[in-house]
């Protein structure tokens, strides 16, 4: 364990990339709430790989079959199952990856913890694929979400060392390649390009925005916005860091820059600045909730890379083949919506709780 | 909630500032191993106040009194619980903050969460303060860890702007001031001397590493070591940024570059590199485990901030009052290996379900 | 929530009566352990319907098709899901059911609870049709058990007024109609037929027996195996009482009848009676563990039985339509042994963490 | 693990009954409701020994100090932690059972469990004086279900052979000896009489009604009322059973007698008869919420015992020295209380979570 998240909803995660099938259930969605699925369908196409040269030309409808938990649309109280068929697999692909692990991968993490049944192929569960029925619940929240008005998006900060700092702009949800600087997009998709040219990978950061939250959300210590923020965005592969407002460079400076002035604006609290990333002792203070999450470049490389044979113990070169995405975070843009959302929602369930005490 | 943290260890802290007392249970402790009483005090020493020129000068004797959990200096198998009482406060620094809020702190988001019943006095739950219980805990894993050859410690990588960029000696955590580098610690002290002498506070770094741990350790997806040990560090207050092994620096990596060769050392598996930080899929892989923490500067600063009166909703001035530290770095560091160490120990009791399988 | 059970092994049951399929997902599950396909279907075959006179007419193949977590028939450490697609409902007989719920039925209940859009069809997420996918994971567990000589079977011990009060034998789980007094078991199957015959149901009990748990399963207060094996067994529908060794009959004995004598056999230690059922302070002590399962008459009847409509709230006649067990007894009897068998193993997991220290 | 219960709150017990001292820590209370103090006296005093013929001539002041989440008799949002510090122990009269276990006790099972650190002294955490925090927690518990209209009271319903089945009473909460028939009270203290008399003791039976809770508290499957209320129930030393409504005298009816009609009462849903006890598909229906615990004899009796000394594995004698009570249901009456309104209290929180939605 534990491929589960949530104490209110509880997303739990199943499939292995080759599997029969990759899916979710969560527990713990209100009954009564119509869900959009042509809308879910649009979220979980920004995810989908194919669509574009700097990602895999794997293509995968991504299409979510619903076994339970909905009817006729509508959120009836039990359970919501939803499943992904595998059927674009080419396991023939990772038939050396049975001994030998890929540089980068959970490839031996697996073998150690499992042993030789573990599921290699592809990635197994440790597959960027599981991200798929993870969009599934979080496309859900964001629509729970989003009745409440509170709103969910994310941006790609920087690719490589192409950085976009300029100020979020709710249009770039809208966007293809969802930078704000449209220069700074293109030169972070040169970037991927170069990478792919050289058979190799890039990584990059997403920086992800929640508007509209309340303030009182989150809950003292471990439960905390940014704890439950986190767990769920290292549930991605490839997370190697999250940070809330100015994070590490908050390290840098003063308390007298760092603090955030209170001041009224309309009539409510709230502050001049936003260093705090609109989070105060884990809870939010109202203002936007600002997260980033790191991601390392894709492990999966086109270039020879040293290795070591499991059942020899010999050192050996390997060659990863099948299709990967030089860069995986234009694709992980909406995971890490999806990831923030299902923690917001579930926190605001938590804040529920004490409302008519 | 949630003031538990782990799993398979639980551990719940509870107390404000100016309580009775504050402390922590522990349930999921290994009966018949004896606890090393001395260390533990000396552990909760280095977390502290009151010892040197960079920390507040409110004294504070830290010793836990044990309730529960221990006889005779060994775990006896049931929820071991210890407190410390609150003996030197000086609640009358406080009054101003029943209505004022200090920016940067909890004190807002506690009224918005709780209402004016919240105990605002010294910070209530939310204070740093609170990391004393945690460091019990932690101490009582450093414990349990060194039974089985594994060691966590940590040291300040940053204050302000000065880096710690030497690599890691395990010495540094014999230290008064763990830097490896003593010119940088010195210049650390300076900046901290500076920031003191104008009213103000500096954040910082701290960086822990795990030696020892087995390969192995941590689940997929919500349940990787990153998912755990972050979910254990921002529980520390301040904490406002994670990252393991090359963190947000490897996003702007290639692939090639980030991606660590696995070699054979001594006959076993090995990696020639560790930018993964010891860690893939979220699972240990045997080399040192590798995480920072970013600190933003302590809140507290004499320096006159901008507030609002929560009663009559008008901006206004403050002057906090009270003993702060102008940077709480240096005392963060044990707090830092406490919950590393409790998030490692949880990890490997689940680990051990398996053995025998 | 919550259609999750367990802490170290967590079984997620999801899917209504009537929706796309039902199923569940177990995560916690050991890797390497090669699952007996066929056996697991003979178990599910125990509870399916239609076999007999005293069972619904319904057919149901109840074939567990597995989605992930096994692979050519091993458990491969990620999470394993397995659904049943649902292909013989007539939900035309529902109709009625949604505005008119059935006495002794959750119809009214998940109303209130969940508003009109709950699926009422078959008593969605309520009905007893789900504990087929609590028997996959059950039956999973029983084999993984068996692997370290733990057995758990389970025998009917009454019907209606009729007893079965013969001593436990272990062939009593081979029997189609599992008494162990013959005599007992046509008796009782003459009372289901004779309720069958009135429009009319019974209810009965079910004695479980758990043999080879080793001395110490089981942690205090509210995870000893009583608080265990009574979470899992109240997720069965229609169990309305829980009772271990003597149980309520205990009550009416004094201490000196009641208390085990400890004895020493074949080296070990023992006890001379077994009133406990096998477990003292919540843990075993090795003797076997004996619990039962009251079980309330099928409330679904053929009799015209009185309701309410709930959008008119005016009181009215109800027929109950469909095809519905007289006894639902019999089919329980693998269902309380998949209960137990889950709450047992994972106990046993949780027995591990500690075999090392 | 698990001395905590709870999800939406969760109280942790800790303590030995020879410890420095016992306590709880509830989180999840919700800030600004005043706590009666006095009141919460009272319903300990109703728990604690040494006030009349029938328990032990022990006397524990047990009033709870209170350390953490409550300031100014008001909760304050923070975890509340109350102790109970052990004054009155006699550990010398528990010194032969650190190699003798009583039978019927948890000393055997905790041996094998823990080892020899174990605290055996006065059962340590197995000890019925753990009943103490608990009722602190379900103290606070019942005043905050009484603000929502919500109350929780017992009876002793048997004791022995002797049956109290006079239709319940608000009344009997006051008395003293908590039975509704005055003749069946003065036959049950005659049977505990007799007990003592003879160096033994007696078990029996409390019955539990919660009235006002609303329809709809409760979840399916495993979060049901009776599975929550019975992990609860099962926490109490010596419960070997627990039911529903009719219970096991549901087993043996049919569904005709055992399905309660629905009827339109003032206006609202209602039944006319109430056999499932208020719960139907693990929800409660808006009528009485009834449950039973059975309580086996008190197993230490002055009566010569056969156990076996652990150190030599040879049977041998055991005469139980200290002060037990000869029958703990009179004072287990308030536990049953305790535990149903934590289950209860929990369970509604969970409701809430819906509510806006």
């Amino acid at each position: 364990m534990s491929s589960s998240y949530g104490t209110n909803l509880r997303v739990t995660v199943f499939g292995q990339s080759h599997s029969e099938a990759i899916g979710v259930t969560v527990e713990g969605l209100p009954a009564g709430h119509a869900i959009d699925l042509a809308a879910l369908q649009r979220f979980m196409d920004r995810r989908a790989p194919g669509r574009n040269a700097y990602s895999t030309p794997r293509k995968e409808a991504d299409v979510p079959q619903f076994l339970s938990g909905i009817k006729d649309g509508v959120l009836c109280g039990a359970p919501l199952t939803a499943v992904i068929y595998n059927t674009n697999t080419r396991s023939g692909d990772y038939a050396e990856l049975a001994t030998t692990p890929r540089p980068g991968h959970a490839d031996y993490t697996a073998y150690v913890k499992y042993g030789p049944s573990r599921d290699y192929a592809g990635g197994g569960h440790f597959s960027g694929r599981l991200t798929a029925p993870l969009c599934i619940a979080g496309g859900i929240c964001l629509q729970l979400l989003a009745e409440k008005g509170i709103t969910v998006f994310a941006r790609i900060r920087s690719i490589g060392t192409v950085q976009d700092d300029a100020p979020f702009t709710a249009s770039v949800g809208e966007k293809d390649f969802p930078t704000v600087s449209d220069a700074a997009g293109e030169a972070m998709q040169a970037a991927i390009a170069a990478a792919k040219a050289d058979g190799d990978s890039v990584g990059g950061v997403v920086e992800c925005v929640v508007l509209g939250a309340p303030a009182g959300l989150g809950d003292p210590m471990f439960d905390g916005m940014e704890n439950r923020i986190a767990s769920a965005l290292f549930g991605i592969p490839a997370v190697k860091g999250v940070e809330f407002g100015d994070g590490f460079a908050a390290a840098a400076l003063r308390g007298s820059e760092n603090n955030d002035p209170f001041i009224v604006e309309n009539g409510a609290v709230a502050t001049a600045t936003n260093h705090c990333g609109g989070i105060l002792g884990g809870i939010t203070n109202g203002m936007p909730l600002i997260v980033r999450a790191a991601f390392k470049p894709t492990p999966s490389i086109a270039k020879e890379q040293q290795s070591v044979d499991l059942t020899t113990l010999q050192e050996k070169k390997l060659t990863v083949r099948g299709r990967h995405d030089p860069c995986i975070v234009p694709r992980a843009v909406p995971c890490v919506e999806a990831a923030v959302a299902i923690a917001v929602y579930d926190a605001w369930l938590e804040s529920q709780k004490y409302k008519e005490n």
